[in-house]
């Protein structure tokens, strides 16, 4: 049975509890589980705000959020009316705007939830309605993550070391899990992805408890053990994929994927769909994180004072793509408009 | 008149005082101006051993240990003999084994004294002798750092944005130094240089201090500025120069010398001459440094326990390297050998 580490696993995502949404907060994630309290919609979307949880976290945290909502609806305890259902979306949708999953999760279930208030549905129906069309959402992430993790797993070959950028969740892990499951040997060389490390605390501790082989280098290393010809595969999640094949993610991937085009190492992208408003890379406005976060590492200060820069994102031109690994397979960054058109 | 920082001045690397020897200690500057002390010639080895001072650092330790044994064997408080001055020396060049330009200048004025015990001469003459051919020595690399500097500055060109890895000391800001007094307008993306942050701790105040305009990055967003154009040069010391033109730098160096190629921004490293002992690269034994260091950022760990891996050096092949700035002038890698035969 292939499973999710603690860390990707719905309850360490999100949870309520005594009326009560509980935010997994990954930014002191491993060296503690500490969960964030939220009472109100406003506290979930500043939570969201503050990298409480981030990557693939945000979307579990809005369904959750869905219900939650309908449940203070059903107690009286949130006025029940679709402006407020609409206000409470548009917080979760404005507190991260890069986040295009679950935006387009939350519309559309914005658009089917919305005839229940036309039809005078009460706040029991409402609240029923909710939990049946999340449940539908999540069971279909669900297989969609465990989909991806058997088409991904299908490119890693017997005794593979794969490098890695940032934290890939489900479909990367489950595709290590499930390339194990069919008897493969397998090792991970993981980037701490500066300046917020989620590469350290995050995906190595992952790996470490699904029993796979890994070794941490920092980010200026992975240049060096593909030169040497230690590395067979580089695989990193997308935080957006053009149509055009372009993948944008945490800053740092490209370095590694330019350095695989140069040593002839195949890059691979998990994406479960390309963003069918972006054509191009060339449409993308490239968002600036707080210099702070390049100036210091762990809250200690790297340097007495000073400028620095955080580009949020790298662009990835679909020419240093090997290939991106989709719910309908492994495709080549150029077929990647005719396949989702 | 253009002037080294703070960190670079002679007194702030290594000073002698009331009979000690004080060793300006990296580790924690910026954020103190804490020198070690040493009172035998033990000390200042296991000092050198524990990085107290790196990079050009060992080279200064080195000659004014020379004079502190001199001065110790004058007052004797040292046996003064060639066995105790060979014994002293052989203590630093064990110290640090990759420091070949330390090894070969101490191995260089050890031949030069050792007629002066064959010929009779005392503990007086010896320290004179000692205070002469330092003198001299250090005369040659204030020079050579100057016109290497000077050299640099030519590479130069009003407008440059110029990439850095680790610390490129005396020349690489000499470099710079020159160039803005020819009023050239420059400025300089510094990495970090994760684990051990010497760009963050000892290149980035060294600008500032100079009053050059930089800006910190983390070691995993060359690529992206490479990709973006912003980025006009690319310029780093070097551990060792082969005579292939192989540059041997802190592991991070390759990863940007592959991005400048792959984005055609020329890659310049700094040498004072090439190791004439070292052919081409397949002659490097890659050291291996501790992975604690990788596991763990200014002291606090990046993950809660782990494997990782920590290669010293990378190897930046002849062909990533567009010139090497040299004493005799800015060298194809390729008329390397033809130059320092």
């Amino acid at each position: 049975m292939v499973e999710l580490p603690y860390l990707l696993k719905k309850e360490s995502i999100c949870h309520r509890k005594d009326g009560l949404l509980y935010i997994g907060d990954r930014r002191v994630f491993p060296f503690e589980k500490r969960f964030e309290p939220c009472s109100t919609v406003e506290q979930v979307a500043a939570a969201l705000k503050a990298m409480v949880t981030q990557g693939g976290g945000p979307l579990q945290v809005a369904f959750t959020t869905l219900r939650f909502i309908s449940e203070k609806m059903r107690l009286g305890r949130l006025p029940y009316s679709y402006e407020e259902l609409r206000r409470s979306v548009a917080l979760l949708i404005g507190a991260r705007p890069t986040n295009t999953t679950m935006r387009r999760a939350m519309l559309a279930l914005l658009e089917e939830l919305a005839p229940l208030f036309a039809d005078g549905a009460g706040p029991d129906e409402f609240a029923l309605k909710v939990d049946e069309l999340v449940d539908e959402q999540e069971l279909y992430y669900d297989e969609t993550y465990h989909q991806m993790g058997r088409i991904g797993s299908t490119l890693i070959e017997d005794g593979d070391v794969i490098l890695t950028t940032c934290f890939a969740e489900h479909t990367f892990l489950l595709s290590l899990a499930y390339a194990r499951e069919e008897g493969k040997a397998l090792s991970v060389l993981v980037n701490e992805t500066r300046p917020y490390l989620q590469g350290s605390r995050l995906t190595y501790p992952c790996l470490q408890e699904m029993g796979i082989q890994a070794h941490l280098i920092t980010d200026g290393m992975g240049a060096h053990y593909l030169a040497e010809g230690k590395i067979t595969k580089y695989m990193t999640a997308s935080d957006l994929v053009c149509m055009d094949g372009s993948v944008v993610n945490k800053v740092g991937t490209l370095s590694n994927a330019v350095a695989c085009n140069y040593y002839k190492v195949p890059y691979y992208a998990f994406s479960i769909s390309p963003d069918p408003t972006k054509l191009s890379s060339s449409e993308i406005v490239m968002e600036e994180r707080s210099a702070e976060e390049v100036l210091h590492c762990l809250s200690l200060p790297t340097t007495l004072e000073g400028k620095a820069l955080y580009p949020s994102f790298d662009i990835i031109e679909p020419s240093l793509v090997h290939g991106i690994v989709t719910p309908k397979g492994v495709l080549a960054p150029s077929s990647l408009a005719r396949s989702f058109s």
